[in-house]
């Protein structure tokens, strides 16, 4: 029996599962927060990936899964915008020398798309394009069975693409980019300006909107969340028909808790792509579709990727 | 001595070179026009290759830069713009059905980046971003040493992207994409429009503007020429801004005729690069630059795909 092992660093919990060869289903599975106990992050990680760590049997790799950009050559987390203080962790370095076991590093987006190609939505596929949607947009894309990383780990970074030069004010300081006009910040934005222009919804105006909450009330008919989705629908639309001319993927995976809106996300989608993209050679055999594995996403790249550096 | 033989079919004109191991110069060349004689362009394309193939020595393969996107499994042409009634042109087949040696086929724009990656401006990068700026705009783009092809070897279609969804109508009959803003087409019609609105230029009104000779007028500093330019540098900036954060390239070769204009045309990409692009990241360590092969980056792609096929 072999194991691997896989880690997903998030901003306010560490998650790691130790698998067994050809399961996808964790034999052990631990989790902690990420702060805590006035001890650094690192601390916490190594404490919980030693909780499931076989004491007998030897973990062929490990695979790890951080919140944000990653120096693949290094396995260095470049930033963690939601970990304060995490600028070029060392990740690698520190769990090898730990646990003494090759361990490789990837960022969440690309872990997910990875997970996603591997165990998910697009199995079998060999060209694929995931993105998530959620208070960012974020994005992995799969080249003839290949992950996408630039020559510095940076590559795919979609949601910071310009839209439209004098859109919306994004989070990062720049103008209309996909971010700005489609996440699940871009969403509840709109909708709080559309309220407080006095257009009639079921949503409540005192208290604070989530994307949750929109696509409950989408769900239930609310016209103006349904508009809400469809706006970020049309926009996440004209950048697939952008992202398909230029990647020609067989497959679109929507993930992000914003994809919890199923149809009432994909549905505006699809007509954007449909009407935007250049030839219909490039969606005739495209399959688009929302993520399977939900939060497990990040995790199971993990384990793809530390099966990928050193197989069973 | 091993050889490898290398066909660039153009619009008007068909090229073959036929290159000794380990040179770039051809030892034998021949070219002839794609119409002629009440011949067909593939009878002509075979006489061509039959005139310079050694009658006694061997030519490990054949590569075929193609006018027009090719399914690159099959190297078949789907179509030619350039060339009326080719449709579907089984090239690959057609060729080692008739020579009894190995060919590939690619399409120009991919191939003149492979031939500027292999032995011209990129020589050494490992991801690289070629742009060819001519009547139309195409692409080509290196990822960790290999050529982006997609699933049916459509993908890098970057001229037809959009950059401004309500932007002038593009060839293809949609609006706002990359060729409709940016390309030499584009450059002569702004051009235009701007002297029939009366605005002043060395250029002559009464004659066919052409983008060679708004460049010559731009040279010599005419401010309407110099300001078209600019305005093509910006989108095509604008466009790389994106594509840098999709691809993290280390080097942007920009060929094509419009590349003629040299700094010109390269500052304002640069400059509109630098104002869109989310991070400095992104173009700390990257170069802008110039194609250096002409109008042999074909040709000499067409040569390193033969040679990746059947290495010496």
């Amino acid at each position: 029996m072999s194991f691997h092992l896989a880690v997903d660093i998030g901003g306010t919990q560490l998650r790691a599962a130790l698998y067994s060869n050809n399961h996808e289903i964790p034999i052990k599975l631990a989790r902690t927060t990420t702060q805590g106990d006035n001890q650094t992050p690192q601390v916490r990680l190594i404490k919980l990936i030693s909780s499931i760590m076989p004491a007998e049997e030897k973990v062929l790799a490990v695979g790890v899964a951080a919140p944000g950009p990653v120096d693949p050559d290094l396995g260095l987390l470049l930033e963690a915008p939601n970990i304060p203080g995490w600028e070029n962790v060392p990740l690698q370095q520190l769990l090898e020398s730990h646990f003494h076991v090759p361990v490789a590093v990837g960022n969440d987006a690309n872990m997910a798309a990875l997970g996603e190609w591997k165990y998910g939505a697009a199995r079998g596929h060999h060209h694929v394009l995931y993105l998530t949607i959620s208070t960012g947009i974020g994005a992995g894309v799969i080249i003839a069975d290949q992950l996408l990383l630039g020559s510095r780990g940076l590559a795919t970074e979609i949601g910071h693409t310009t839209i439209q030069p004098d859109g919306p004010l994004c989070g990062c300081g720049q103008r209309g980019h996909l971010e700005a006009f489609a996440s699940g910040t871009a969403i509840v934005r709109w909708v709080q300006e559309e309220l407080a222009r006095g257009i009639a919804s079921s949503l409540p105006t005192g208290q604070r909107l989530t994307g949750k909450l929109i696509t409950e009330a989408a769900q239930n008919g609310d016209t103006l969340a349904i508009a809400a989705l469809e706006r970020s629908g049309r926009y996440i639309g004209l950048a697939l028909a952008n992202l398909v001319l230029i990647f020609n993927p067989t497959a679109v995976v929507i993930g992000g808790g914003v994809s919890q809106s199923g149809y009432l996300l994909i549905d505006p989608i699809c007509r954007a792509l449909n009407l935007f993209v250049m030839s219909p050679a490039y969606v005739r055999d495209l399959v688009v579709t929302t993520a399977k594995l939900g939060d497990e996403a990040g995790l199971l790249g993990a384990l793809a990727l530390a099966r990928s550096i050193n197989p069973d």
